[in-house]
């Protein structure tokens, strides 16, 4: 059987909670997830991976201990692995992450944020 | 320094050649590469991979052995490794890959659509 195309924005209408990644596709050892942000994120890094943002629609900020990186529609961003950030949005940012299977949402800063880490959509 | 956001459509803009994938970024041992489809490409596998075929602008087909996979933008479709397929493109299309590093376009089949494999832009 030959599987089916992924269709972002039809995931995208399946969940509404914001900060609750859902995979979407495995490649090798890493997952695809979905992504809704909306607010203010907790600070934390992933220790042990780099980690990919791409905008799909809306706006978003990725706050660094050196600044601020502001990302739109149609533009990626990676995280090297054990930097510290906060991602934040102020209306709500629709994104596709990128890093491998097991990554917990909120890495090495366990909490109230941290969500589900192997939720298929 | 902080690194740039990489936008997808600026890095599009750079490049008009078909079938010879640009690296926009690497995630640990993973590259993000854009490329243009235009006509036929060559049958070929990844016997060592799986590869992430995400559709930017436009459509593409993925022939496989057992059918064909008709993608539209906003759809992703990943090829499991060593899975016999030959993207086309009536019109041009734009897609994003990822793949590890070092992967091959042509994979197991060598030939003159073979492109350097290490381009950045």
């Amino acid at each position: 059987m030959i599987s089916q195309p992924i269709n972002l924005k039809e995931k995208l209408s399946l969940f509404s909670e914001h900060w609750s990644p859902k995979i979407i596709a495995r490649m090798n050892d890493y997952h695809f997830k979905l992504v809704k942000f909306k607010g203010e994120f907790v600070w934390h890094s992933h220790p042990e991976t780099d980690e990919v943002f791409l905008v799909l629609k809306g706006s978003a900020e990725i706050l660094l201990r050196e600044g601020k990186v502001s990302l739109a529609a149609g533009e990626m961003f990676i995280v090297p692995r054990g930097v510290a950030h906060k991602p934040q949005a102020t209306r709500e940012c629709h994104l596709m992450l990128v890093e491998p299977a097991g990554t917990v949402n909120t890495g090495d800063t366990d909490g109230e944020r941290t969500a589900e880490d192997n939720v298929w959509i």
